[in-house]
C-alpha cells in the first residue's frame, strides 16, 4: 500500500487541522431548553479557505442557505461559519435575510474580515424571527472564545435532539507533509417545533483547488449522508460545507495531483463516519439496518427499490417489532417503480434466506425474528435482472420515535 | 332538481340490490384469529352480470389479482366474487396460482357456472400458501348460505384489522324503475405480518354498458379511494370489483343515456361514502384532516404537494401531538417537486391563517392548537401560483399505529 494512504484516526474535531480555531458558547435561543445548552458555534480559519458547499434541495430554503450559496459564488477565500442552533430562520420572509446578513456582517466585524467570507447556518425551529439582540451578543462572545481546543464545544452547540457529539479527525500525508481533516455533524433529531436538520462543517489544512474541493464533496456527501434514511423528510437547512485553508503546505491537490485518490478517499470516510454516527443517533432508532439491492437494471433502480423499503412506514415499524415480515419488503420493492420480475427476486437478512425466485425459502420464521430482534442487521434484495446496485443505511421507526415528534411544545 | 337525480340512501350492502345474494362464513384461515371471525364471503348474481374492475398499480400482484383481470378480459357475464381473509395468497409463486383457479373452479362447480365467471380475491398474510383445503370446504358451506340478507356477513367476513363492517346502500330511479347500488369494504387496516389492503365490492342491478361500467368505476376510485392515505403503502392485493346484472329492467346506461349522471354520482358517493369510512377507521387513526392544495401551476402539482404533506411522518406524527407545527407542512410542499414560490404560499387550518406569504400570519399558537386537537379538522395550501387543485383525507401517525404493524405474530 502506498504509504500516504494510512490514515490515522485521531481525537479531534473541526479545529485540529492547522491554522483552525473555534468555539461553542451558550446564548439562550430557545427559552425552554435547559440552562447549560449551548446554542452558538463559531469555526475560524487564520487564513482565507477555499470553500465547498452542498444544500437541501428543498424548494423552501431557509435564509442562510440562501446566504451561504450567495457567498460561495461571490467569494473565494472564506474565513468563518457561524451557527445557532434552536431556531431555522426558515419562513422568515425579507427579515430572515437580513437577520442571516446581519449576522455575517458582525461575525466579519468581530472578526477583522470581510462580509462576504462568513458563512452562516442555523437549525431549530422554522417561522419564528431570530432573536438577533442574543445573536449579536453571542458573537462577540464566541470570537473571545476561539481556540485551537474549542471544536468539542462548537460540536456541542450546534446539536438539538442529538443525544451525542458526533465529531471526527483523521491525519494523513500529502507531498510529505502532515494532512488533517476535521468534521463536526448534527444529525437528523427533530424536536417539535423544529426540523430535521443535517449540519456538517469539515475543515482541513490541505491546500486544495476550488472546484476539485467541491465536486470531491458533492461524491463525498452522495456516497454518505444521501445514503441513511430515518424519515424521508428533507429539512430546510441541510448544509455541508468544507474549509480547506492550505496551512499544511503542499502543492495544491487537483484532479492531476498524485495524492489527490489519497485525499479524496479521507474526505469520503470522513462523511461516511459521520453518517453512521448520525443514524445511530436518529429519534428514537433501536435498529440500523444496512440495505442492499442488487441486480437491478440500472443503479437509478436499484436505488429506487432500496428507498422504498427505507422509507415505509409498514417495513420501518415491522423492523421495530422484530417482525420477520418480508412480505412488506416485497410490497415496497413492487410499488417502488423499479422494473421487476417478482418471481425472480431473492431476500437475504444477515444472509440467511428469506426468500428465494420469489417465494418463502422456508427458513424458520425463528430464525429470521433473531436476526431482526439485533440492533444491528443487513437485509439484501437480489433482483436477478441487471448488474445495479444501491446501499443505504436505515432504521426503524419506534414508538419513542412518535413520542418525540408529537411531543407539543410552545 | 330532476326527480331521478334524488338519492335514497338505506341500511344495506351488496345483496340489496335485485337479483344478488351474498353469504360470509368462518373457515378458520387464520389460526390465531378469534373464534368467532368469519374469514369467507361469497357475492352471488343470479344473472350474469357486467362487470368492471380497478387493481393494484404494485409490481408485485398477489394470485387472485392476475386472476381477477384475466376473468374480467375473458368473460362477459360474471356471476359471483368469493374472498377469504386471512392469507393474501401473494408471493405464492405458481402454486398461489393455481390454488386461486382452483378457488374459482370449486365455486363455479358449486355455483352451477363457468370458472371464469368468478372473481377471486384475498387478503392477509403473505407469502403463506392458502390452506386449500379449508378453501374448498368453505366454498360448499358459503353457497349453501346464500341469502338475499346475507351482505352484512360478507361485510364482516372480509374486515381484517377495521374495527367495524363498512357497507351501504342506495336507491335511485333510471328510466323510471328502482335501481339499487350495494357496496361493501374492507379498510386499510394491517396487522402483522399481513398487507394493507383494499377490498370494495359494488353491485347494482342497473342495466349498464360494459365500457361505460369500467370508466365510471375507474373515475369514482379516482375521486375516492385514491384520495385516501394512511400510510402511503401500496398493496399487492388492492381490488375495486363492480357487478352490474340489469335486474332493475332499465335501458342500458351508457353515456348517451338520459340517466348516465344521475347513476355515476351514485357510484361516485358510494364509492366516497365507503373511502371517508375506510380512513377513519384507518389503524390508530386518531385525527382526520380533510387537505386541500390550490393555486398549483397545475392539478399535478397539486397532487404532488398534497401527498408529500399527506405522506410526511413528521407532519403526521405532529398532527397526533396536536402541534400547531405549520413549519413542517411548508417544509413538505418544498420537497415536494411542485414548482412553488414560498414567498406566495398561505397556509389555512379551518380557515384560520397560520401562513401568510410565506411567513407567520401571527395566530396565536393556542389557538391553532385548538384547532388541530378536533378529531377531524381541515388545511388549506394556497401556493397562489395557478388554477391547479387537489384535495384529499388523510390522518394522523400515533402511537397506537407503531403498535398495531410492529406486534410480532407467528
Amino acid at each position: 500500500m502506498h504509504k500516504e494512504s494510512r490514515y490515522k484516526w485521531i481525537k479531534g474535531g473541526v479545529s485540529s487541522p492547522q491554522g483552525f480555531a473555534a468555539s461553542g458558547i451558550r446564548i439562550g435561543v430557545k427559552e425552554h431548553a435547559a440552562p447549560d445548552k449551548k446554542d452558538m458555534a463559531l469555526i475560524f480559519s487564520e487564513h482565507p479557505a477555499v470553500a465547498a458547499g452542498v444544500f437541501t434541495l428543498n424548494n423552501v430554503k431557509a435564509a442562510p442557505v440562501i446566504l451561504c450559496q450567495r457567498h460561495l459564488e461571490r467569494q473565494k477565500g472564506m474565513r468563518a461559519v457561524i451557527v445557532n442552533s434552536g431556531n431555522a430562520n426558515a419562513c422568515t420572509g425579507k427579515r430572515g435575510l437580513a437577520d442571516a446578513e446581519k449576522t455575517a456582517a458582525l461575525t466579519s466585524k468581530a472578526l477583522e474580515t470581510s462580509a462576504s467570507s462568513v458563512l452562516v447556518c442555523s437549525t431549530g425551529t422554522i417561522g419564528v424571527p431570530l432573536p438577533m439582540d442574543k445573536i449579536a451578543g453571542g458573537i462577540t462572545l464566541a470570537c473571545k472564545n476561539l481556540s485551537r481546543a474549542g471544536g468539542a464545544d462548537a460540536a456541542r452547540a450546534i446539536m438539538t435532539t442529538d443525544t451525542c457529539a458526533k465529531q471526527v479527525a483523521v491525519r494523513f500525508k500529502i507531498d510529505g507533509r502532515d494532512v488533517l481533516i476535521g468534521a463536526v455533524a448534527k444529525g437528523a433529531g427533530m424536536i417539535a417545533p423544529n426540523m430535521a436538520t443535517l449540519l456538517v462543517f469539515i475543515t482541513t489544512d490541505a491546500m486544495v483547488g476550488r472546484k476539485a474541493l467541491q465536486s470531491a464533496l458533492a461524491v463525498a456527501v452522495d456516497k454518505s449522508f444521501n445514503r441513511v434514511l430515518v424519515d424521508g423528510d428533507q429539512s430546510t437547512n441541510d448544509t455541508v460545507l468544507c474549509l480547506a485553508n492550505g496551512a499544511a503546505g503542499n502543492f495544491s491537490l487537483t484532479e492531476r495531483h498524485p495524492g489527490w485518490p489519497v485525499f479524496r478517499k479521507a474526505l469520503e470516510e470522513v462523511c461516511r463516519r459521520l453518517a453512521e454516527m448520525i443514524i445511530r443517533d436518529g429519534e428514537g432508532v433501536t435498529k440500523v439496518i444496512r440495505l442492499t439491492v442488487k441486480g437491478a437494471i440500472d443503479d437509478a433502480d436499484a436505488e429506487m427499490a432500496a428507498r422504498a423499503i427505507a422509507h415505509s412506514l409498514l417495513v420501518k415499524t415491522s423492523w421495530f417489532g422484530a417482525d420477520p415480515n418480508w412480505g412488506r419488503v416485497m410490497c415496497a420493492v413492487g410499488y417502488s417503480g423499479a422494473r421487476i420480475i417478482p418471481e425472480k427476486i431473492s431476500i437475504r437478512y444477515d444472509n440467511k434466506p428469506a426468500v428465494l425466485r420469489g417465494r418463502a425459502s422456508g427458513l424458520p420464521p425463528e430464525q429470521l425474528h433473531r436476526i431482526i430482534s439485533k440492533k444491528e442487521f443487513s437485509i439484501e434484495i437480489d433482483l436477478r435482472q441487471g448488474k445495479g446496485t444501491y446501499s443505504m443505511l436505515t432504521c426503524d421507526c419506534s414508538l419513542e420515535y412518535v413520542k418525540i415528534n408529537a411531543d407539543y411544545m410552545t
